[in-house]
């Protein structure tokens, strides 16, 4: 069964008066043909390679360098951040099972210079038990190169053979990691060029160490690739991603410029976090592509129901009207629970089980918000799993790829990034970065110091 | 050593384009000292009770329940969703280290209706070692009910007497927990009827979990009441509560609606949630106090440093200028790496540690935003321990609890979640929501199907 997107409270209705109108997402079609006109041609140049993962080329080497890892090896630690970390921990939590009940082979995400999680997986797991995937095009990420030289120190103490315990994802061909690797004989998995980190999921970076835990890889390509065809469609009506990247530029244009994705399903709490940077970084630009300054880009809000019911949904019912709302429903549970009879204020929920109470207030969220004109629409997966939850990855990386092109931006860079960067390299003493060290202290001298203990 | 508010780039300079000029703090004062005013009103009158909290009045009860739990009990479910889960969590993972890499005992949040994190609960967890703590004021909240339900069928299967494995925190004396915990002879301890759940960290909800696996609750208390006796100053720029409230109030009004939450820190994430909800909840209203209907509220936005400059800063540089960041910072690491030192691109990390590196990259994003006119503050915490956490909760509490004053709305109410509640009443069949029911079967019709797959 393929994902479905419901999109009836996303439209202006006497019962859900949000403001845009059904004609003005028709007429939106001949600017889809252009958008997607104009992705295709990255596409078809060999610009942009995300669109061709679904065809699973990652998938073989993926299974066939995870099937070689022997059973000595209990946990995996990746050794990314952002794009190189995001996609992998999303398929994980989603399919894996909640990470801290795990039985068996265990992945682990440190994803941060902050030393607090890999400080404890060092002091509790086994070395010769343990391999470390390193996910970088470069390598020269410092967060990531900051783990890597404290994994690799450990791994060498702990009397470990490198070639036998580290391998990496990264650039085919340039780049110091690929140098790394290629003097120390450590098996590689290839980054297209092509491919940036957060479209980057159905490569080595994410299928790889979901392949490590037994994960149904091949069924998670099968799925984008199922879901690339409706995504491939024309009729701007009949292709959800593009409908997506539509109802984001008319609920902007309306002054909605907060896209909160609410899963009603804890499965996919880290698909949420994926999300936000794919849907943050790609979209929040300073430059159209034709130069002018424009400062546009959605803000994601990552909610989850019906948790954030007790938490968030009082700012989403009365607070201003600035946010699109986009649910994601789940048919059958994995595991449902039957809840049993007890007398007293909460008999009516006896015999029912939880999974249906979930969905019954996902609708009634949706509903209630729509009373109050704010507009909202659910993508339903029939269950997550493998093939479904690689329908949602790709519609949410189309539907992305076209918002970028229909608001005439470029989705796929990040220069924002690079200022931050250079000025932590200032800080932090890197050499070659002196003048920017020295900016920074002629700043900050210029800044008059407000503080308060 | 106290937590230190740095509030330099939330002002302007020229080197800090942000557009509020520091006479506009300055000059709230008097709006400061009413708002101070009216909000001591209502905790002088017993209306509110958590500014007291930090005296400690629920450390001994937490601390004295929680001994006479046996070492027999490996695993804690609690059994809350909002304001009765979030707080004990924040401090949990603060504290008690990345929960999947714990030793000892263990606390469980399932915290929904989704009965994904639950169902492998119970397949894993064995009854005869595991106490429940359900919290909830009423017992009626649907997610907790409907979890307390199951566990409660886990624990008589599992032949556990309730009594030894079931603690209820709720109110003192009315509501279905408290009658249920009366006639089952359950161990109780109580949710201050003037004390809200989003405000309630600091009575039994938060410290009897965390006192159960060894955290020192005490502490917390003892640093909520240092953090307290600074939000007491009548002096708005010594008042570090005080300062965040106005600096909200000042950027909302040059169009910063979204708080962005950023600690540098992994253990502070799980607090970045807990603020979430106390933000959101709290300054999210339809109406003012004065009964104008004016739909206000800031969006909290959650990040994580370094991680999230490979995710969301690219959209905080880049993206609409809507944005008031509040960072936190942490002075010592709990445990800290050092990078050894690696010939090749990375070799400016080696000797240095990972701490270093992530607080070169704190100030770093800071200085980079502040010189594209996008403001932000510091919290500075000296080392993440239970003195200086309590400190940075109470200050948020206060925090939020002045900015709802100077906005003129009630910050301790939730008035929006009730439809959404009763809806789902409805759609679920509960006896009593017929006129529900219809009224949803009726919108229902109304609104055209608009769906793709």
């Amino acid at each position: 069964m393929p994902i479905s997107l419901d999109y009836s409270l996303a439209l202006h209705s006497s019962a859900a008066p949000c403001g845009v109108e059904a004609d003005a997402l028709s007429a939106l079609q001949a600017r889809f043909s252009d958008a997607k006109k104009s992705l295709f041609q990255r596409i078809d140049s060999g610009e942009l390679g995300f669109w061709a993962l679904p065809d699973g080329a990652h998938v073989a080497a993926s299974k066939a360098l995870a099937g070689g890892i022997g059973e000595e090896i209990t946990d995996v630690i990746v050794l990314g951040i952002g794009g190189s970390s995001l996609g992998g921990r999303a398929v994980y939590e989603a399919l894996g099972g909640p990470p801290e009940l795990r039985d068996g082979r265990r992945l682990h995400f440190p994803e941060n210079s902050d030393p607090w999680r890999l400080a404890r997986l060092i002091e509790t797991l086994d070395p010769t038990r343990t391999l470390a995937v390193v996910i970088s095009k470069s390598g020269g990420t410092s967060e990531t190169a900051a783990m890597l030289l404290v994994i690799r120190k450990w791994l060498r103490d702990g009397g470990c053979e490198m070639a036998k315990h580290l391998v990496a994802v990264t650039d085919p061909e340039t780049g110091g990691l690929r140098a790394l690797a290629e003097k120390e004989g450590l098996k590689t998995l290839p980054i297209p060029q092509n491919v940036g980190g957060r479209f980057s999921v159905m490569t080595g970076v994410g299928l790889f160490p979901c392949a490590l835990v037994g994960l149904d890889v091949a069924a998670l390509c099968e799925g984008a690739k199922a879901a690339r065809e409706l995504c491939e469609r024309d009729d701007l009506l009949a292709n959800p991603a593009g409908i997506l990247a539509a109802l984001h530029v008319l609920h902007t244009d309306a002054g909605r410029n907060m896209t909160v994705f609410m899963p009603y399903s804890d499965p996919l709490r880290a698909t949420a976090g994926w999300f936000v940077q794919l849907w943050a970084e790609s979209l929040g630009k300073r430059f159209s592509k034709t130069g002018e300054r424009i400062e546009v880009g959605a803000t994601p809000i990552p909610a989850i129901g019906a948790t954030d019911q007790h938490a968030q949904v009082q700012l989403f019912m009365e607070g201003p009207k600035d946010k699109f709302t986009w649910f994601v429903r789940v048919g059958e549970r994995a595991q449902d629970l039957t809840m049993p009879r007890e007398e007293g204020q909460n008999a009516y929920l006896g015999g029912r089980t939880m999974g249906d109470l979930n969905a019954a207030q996902q609708q009634a969220t949706a509903l209630a918000l729509a009373k109050d004109g704010r507009p909202s629409l659910t993508l339903e997966l029939p269950k997550v799993d493998a093939f479904h939850l690689g329908q949602l990855l790709f519609i949410l990386e189309a539907a992305t790829a076209f918002a970028g092109e229909l608001v005439g931006i470029d989705a796929f860079d990040q220069p924002g990034v690079e200022l931050g960067k250079r000025l932590a390299y200032g800080l932090f003493g890197r050499e070659g970065f002196e003048k920017d060290a020295a900016e920074i202290q002629e700043t900050l001298r210029s800044i008059p110091t407000r503080r308060v203990e």
